[in-house]
């Protein structure tokens, strides 16, 4: 599987110096070419080939990040710097990955050295989620604020928070680990990394589908029971429900919008942005859920903060990694 | 009541240049003059007299600042900003009082000009708990730390971050409100806020002896109950009956603990500190409290934090909150 694809501008609107942005997950690499002013000129997806170990890996960021320049028509020599994105476990600084869940057999492997040997370019390394959340307040959903927090809503939860333009990577790069927050310290549920009462054990779509599993040998009369049977009962089988009407999936999402409310108020309390974003594949939920989380923040949230901050989805979709990334390799050249 | 102190150093000990901490509460205000090194050089307590109101009262800010710097030695010319810590709520950026509980009548009292106009110094305004945060991350618990958060642990709980020593006060004057960060959001416990399952709702004083006032209708043998005969069941009544061995007390003591450690651990995973401290009253229970702390958050952390981040009490006492306001008037004249 490859997809390239070229955006479209005009040569005189491209805003010199460029940056290649990659973004590694655990199935694909999506890599593009971003200018100065945050507008991607391509982008090129790769199968991850997890299997195949972190050097086979590293050679396949490279190919990514090749066919992008290649794609966009912008020359070799025009890419000051690249960003690399990763799912965590990580040292950032030290451009290592430690034991990162989605990419078994690349533990310890150092990742950004191994990229930039490939590439010749000077590489920076930033959790995935980061520079996601830094790619929403470069040129995303939170354009023009000063302070930002993005939940990214998948299989787990990640975050990201930039504070006056800087991203809080943390000083044990477990800055914005938020799907790890407490939210329910007596009788909470068992999340993915086996401790209790995360916010990830209640609000990712994970969760959701297990929750929707566990209410269903409540409630026979359920339209999701096609579903579950079909053993095709995802996230969007629960809103999609929910939108046509089923009382059960509308329950469903009105207390996932309510645990995301409680992550959202959390981070109000503790960083306080300009604007909390939620990313990721649960936002095709839509605007019913959005108004539902912002009901519940405007509930939970002490009352300036309540309504004051912007509670919103993120605008990038699934380029916000390598645009992020690449901003990521602007900031760092520029520091 | 006035209580000064003058701190004994030798005049050649002394770096210029010299800053006035205002540390203002519900009771007192303290003040003291700190030199460019972050040494106190003197210390005044006066009482607020909240009722009196916010004109009487910048007065005696303004006086309480004049008495520190008489009793410092240094001359009044050799003062080059002034630094005033104040409870919430707040606007920090415009200098404004908004609805503080502890001072009623101040709402929305411009305080930083008032105490500005009466001193006629470059005057910076900051939040109580931000500034203790600060004041012990410049010379007490946290100095030598690239970044920094600190519970203060009274009738609430107030919180302060610093990230590579910058304060983090919220877009909305709300950056590090711990003790409302929900950790309980099913079946909590109300808050004095009126909301449910925070944190200041389980760990503060106030909430120690609430829960040991209703732990005991159900332990007739416990010690404790003299103490609530004579109207005396006090945070430190609690500590002092764990460490002489009462078991309820010491269940008491270990439950605020691990409340404790959801606090911190939660802070780990969002800004992710070099340390997380704990003040105020409550740490007077001493060394075996804070080792149930340390245990319960390597217990709950994810495992690098867990090892990592240092957990500990703060040094300064009562004097961080008037050091601390005295750095903030430093790093506001260095902008």
């Amino acid at each position: 599987m490859l997809v390239e694809s070229r955006i479209r501008m005009s040569v005189n609107d491209r805003r010199p110096p460029f940056y290649l942005g990659i973004d590694l997950g655990g199935t694909n690499i999506k890599s593009g070419v971003v200018d100065d002013a945050g507008q991607p000129l391509s982008s090129v997806r790769l199968p991850t080939l997890v299997e195949q170990g972190p050097e086979a890996g590293a050679d396949r960021l490279a190919e990514a990040g090749r066919r992008a320049v290649a794609a966009s028509g912008v020359d070799w020599s025009e890419i000051a710097a690249v960003g690399l994105g990763s799912p965590g476990t990580m040292d950032i600084q030290a451009g290592l990955l430690l034991e990162p869940p989605n990419l078994p057999s690349w533990e310890h492997f150092a990742i950004r050295q191994a990229v930039a040997d490939r590439l010749k370019k000077p590489t920076i390394f930033q959790n995935d989620a980061n520079a996601a959340a830094y790619g929403e307040f470069w040129v995303g959903a939170g354009r023009g604020t000063a302070s930002l927090v993005m939940f990214t809503l998948g299989t787990g939860i990640g975050g990201g928070i930039i504070d006056h333009g800087r991203i809080i990577e943390g000083r044990h790069s477990h800055g914005a680990e938020c799907g790890h927050m407490l939210v329910q310290m007596e009788n909470g549920r068992r999340c993915s990394c086996g401790r209790f009462g995360h916010l990830e054990a209640y609000a990712s779509a994970t969760s959701l589908v297990k929750r929707a599993t566990e209410a269903l040998a409540r409630e026979p009369d359920s339209a999701l029971h096609k579903r579950l049977a079909a053993n095709d009962l995802t996230s969007r089988a629960v809103s999609e429900a929910a939108e046509a009407g089923d009382p059960l999936a509308r329950r469903l999402m009105r207390e996932t919008a309510r645990y995301l409310a409680v992550g959202a108020v959390n981070l109000m309390l503790t960083v306080d942005p300009d604007i909390v974003l939620f990313g990721g594949g649960m936002i095709s939920a839509g605007p019913k859920f959005l108004e539902d989380i912002r009901s519940d923040v405007r509930d939970l949230a002490l009352p300036v903060p309540a309504e004051k901050t912007r509670i919103d989805y993120a605008q990038l979709g699934g380029d916000a990694g390598f645009i992020g990334a690449a901003g990521c390799a602007r900031l760092g050249r520029a520091r």
